[in-house]
């Protein structure tokens, strides 16, 4: 089996998840550079992983012993970084999004597909066990054509106003998984979107100009349609289902539970609370994720998240946005 | 226990079916006369039953030792029927729609207000054990405020063409009970509609002028949001879940299933089918609208689905058509 | 469709609602006539009903133009009633047990034999839905060969302590209903059984001589092995559930419950109670099982559950007795 | 926080997972030597996780730099080398069971005991998210006093005849986790089996002196019952389920799935398979058992799984043999 020589840059909390990830998949990857511009613990990291050489600066990695890169510095660095790791010839996995420009995005994909490198994108829930298991049916043609694609996307709680902030908005910093995921579920494109706001769970955000609750009505151009809800406050945990209904049949995911105990009271039955937050819920899927970027790199097949994904994610959000403000569909 | 003697105009499929369940209501009903005007067994039924009084005339139903009388005849007839058992005293129950013209509808309701008999609306599906279990969660606080209102329905197989040709479309046809149920589990009233459509399951439905597939996307006056999807075809049965999310936490309903038995096989678990169509579905529905119908007229109380509702789906269902004319959100 | 004339025998709780399921089944029975020694509103009843004849003696049911009778009667009259009917040549519907000592019972078998009547007997859950669906799995060979039978069966609340001193024990009054289950579920006869039991839930109960907690483990004519489990107080509702194992895979049931709603909330999910106890557990197979008595009675086909299912129950019932006092197996 | 040396003593397939496992767990423990006297890679091995020591003698290991050990070497080492680790002063961490000789397990707890050294037996099934939430409901008195104690444990194929050959039956090399499992979720001990037994898989594991389908039932020092069932061949996959029933309701697990997504064709509803077997139900449990092991040494408390309940599954697991054999309850 070929070992695949890693670097990571960028070790912040998403970035330390990824080595410790990486370093469990001993057969396929040897993580041999890591940087991070701000990180006070990176020489620590780098012992405890057995990791030779760690540098502020990504460049550094790149000119270091690596066949590829992960991506998990800040959103605004991505474009360069990705740049940079093309130009070296390295393949590449990047947490989204690649950018908020879409013109700028453009451009990244260009250069990364002039250098012939692999892209691969962090919408991390495309390697759910349950999504994963919906988009096989759709695939292999089980439930027929596709008719009606759903997405229920809630988080726990709502992120700090300084996040809201400067998120770009529910559906840049939210939905833009769910954009994603109703592509992936119902293997066609989104062609327009209708979106319905609403600050229901904390007047504080819509103070701060943003929504807390959506509800976007999509078209698709194999002719289905979808919908896609999201609430920043799920007080139950982090509700994650969705469901592709066709013309033969239908599938959907529950929500996991963190166990299958039923506890039978004279007030009814009780069933285990869901996983509170992603870190809980998709933990698989962050190493899952790393799995298929192994096999794209040694097979040279496409990743099941391309730029293209990531670039279509960031227009999908976009639109909704501007539906929202002109109360209107958008087309795409 | 009081018994009402109640008459039964119109004795179709459905009448014949409120006939025995009303008959089985032995405690609180006496069914004394009926009338249809071309129903060939009417005398055998009558006879069946026990009832005295039967005849081609809905005329002398109401003229008939009766309190209350069940209209289940053509809608077309629902408006002058109504009219007439309300000027004559009688505690109506009719199916739905009250019509399908919205200003006649206001006068109907104005007959009926004016001599205070009560008029219950055959939205069956409140009755149901499921979104009344639902219902009740929002009412009693249980769930919050509620935020997101979502329902589902398919049905298992297409109506006639030729009924597709004079139904009115899939809003007034099939969606009118989900836009009750929404008004009905919200708890509040839709200020708000867009549609989307398309013709997925059977081309010829598109060339009679309808579609077989619908996602519509709602607001509330109480701030929130819903939608809802229908197919004219699920493979697999007749499709029928609800959800309301809120602010501390979410009800929804599973359909039900023929048996609760699980069988595991070599290729995995196998679920019962869930019941066909409406008969089997919503069966004990027909009966307990009875027994609240029963209670409305002893109580003197508001029925579970009034005149009011009754006219609001009309209005929704509307709303709703216009809007996939127009392609742009409809306000109410 | 031919209808069946049917007169009623012992008027009780259980006969006033087979009454009532027989004359809502109006296309297959006509009820002629009712009898019972002790019950005042007999008249009234017969009156309700519209049923021509009404005695305190069973004889004038016998002898009055009918051509089945349901046996509701008190236990201790089974035997002689079912003799009388079966030389008047009325085909019989009757309630478990046939009797309580073995030698009678098999008279009673042979009287029915050799005037050649229909003997069903009142083992309801044969008729569930859910057992109905696990029996079928096994009949027709989806599930291989039985290995292991296993039934879970509890009552909400214990019995009065008078009944407790004269119902013969928890597996005469109680168990009996399983003993016939596995028999059912298992396609074969239960050869040996070995019975543990407990007084956990009333320790007046043990003072009364009996338990009120049990397990038997069982061994089958076909080599399988199964075991029941019986509580007489589960305080969250009557549970009521079955499981087959086999060569090729296994069928078992959930309890049925009153919604399919699913609340969550921040402690986690909420599930609607299970019926609480066999009138509203086994509604629909009060209904079925005289369906099912018509459909022999017209076919002239063997009952569901026939005398012989009657005898061996009672029999089980004993020899788990024999086992829990000598705490040893008892072979059939 | 403190890390723990650890030696790994036996490198096969339990062992090598243990290695990856707890090489995982860098915050908690570092490997520092490791011993198997036949696996060729060891030095591969060594290499792969940085681990400094290895050697094809034990001794190495407890003379090495180590505070605690993990044992998994073939069944007959396990008292000797327990017994050296401990006189060495190591915690142990040792794989089921630690002998078949009840006298010579005694021996060994004692020189564990005198040494003052914890010993953890790999019961791994207590760590699992589903039994031990079972037994958390029963030890924080949620269900009440525990009446009814079931296992449902069910292999997916029966091991080869040369395993079954020398096992020492399916109660020693099978049951024995339930014997355990049952120990840990009544809270209780087991007072008295009752053991039946049949061959209905394969006639060649009857002919090699053993069964392949067991039911026990089981008497409890807090007067429960209980009763396990078990296959060697459940086709559907490794079925492992487990409930308790008490004096205020009853908790039960289902088994979990590879993913929640409910398939719904036209022939009814479709889940998803149960993990295939042992590794991959229970592949959080390997981890669990070492995290619950660090905090014992971390902390200085009694284990999970103690080195008398080691004792307590073979002496269980050697009663139902006995019982098997003479057709009667064997009391412990």
């Amino acid at each position: 089996m070929v070992k695949i020589k890693i670097g990571v840059i960028g070790v912040g909390r998403i970035g330390k998840m990824h080595i410790k990830n990486i370093a469990n998949l001993r057969d396929q990857f040897e993580i041999t550079a890591i940087s991070d511009p701000n990180n006070p613990e990176l020489a620590q990291i780098a012992e405890d992983y057995h990791i030779q050489k760690f540098s502020k600066d990504y460049h550094d990695v790149l000119s270091g012993d690596v066949d590829a890169v992960v991506i998990a510095s800040s959103t605004n660095t991505h474009a360069k970084i990705i740049t940079a790791a093309a130009k070296a010839g390295k393949d590449i996995m990047c947490e989204k999004p690649i950018d908020t420009d879409i013109e700028r995005i453009k451009k990244v994909l260009k250069v990364v597909d002039d250098n012939g490198v692999i892209l691969q994108i962090g919408f991390n829930r495309r390697f759910d066990h349950n999504f994963r298991k919906i988009h096989d049916y759709v695939v292999d043609g089980t439930i027929g054509n596709p008719h009606i694609i759903k997405v229920s996307s809630r988080d726990p709680e709502p992120p700090s106003y300084d996040y809201v902030k400067v998120s770009g908005g529910l559906f840049s910093d939210m939905m833009i998984h769910d954009l994603d995921m109703v592509r992936y579920l119902s293997n066609s494109e989104v062609v327009e979107v209708y979106a319905n706001g609403a600050v229901l769970v904390d007047p504080e955000i819509g103070k701060l100009g943003d929504i807390d609750t959506a509800i976007v009505s999509l078209k698709f151009a194999n002719g289905a349609l979808g919908v896609i809800d999201n609430s920043r406050q799920a007080v139950y945990g982090y509700d994650q289902r969705a469901e592709v209904f066709g013309s033969k049949g239908q599938a959907f995911s529950e929500n996991d539970k963190n166990s299958n105990v039923e506890l039978d009271l004279n007030d009814g039955g009780h069933l285990d609370k869901i996983p509170y937050f992603f870190i809980d819920r998709y933990v698989q899927t962050y190493v899952d994720e790393f799995k298929e970027f192994y096999k794209t790199i040694v097979n040279q097949t496409e990743p099941i998240v391309t730029g293209l994904d990531g670039l279509r994610a960031v227009q999908l959000a976009q639109a909704c946005q501007k539906s929202l403000e002109t109360h209107e569909p958008v087309k795409l």
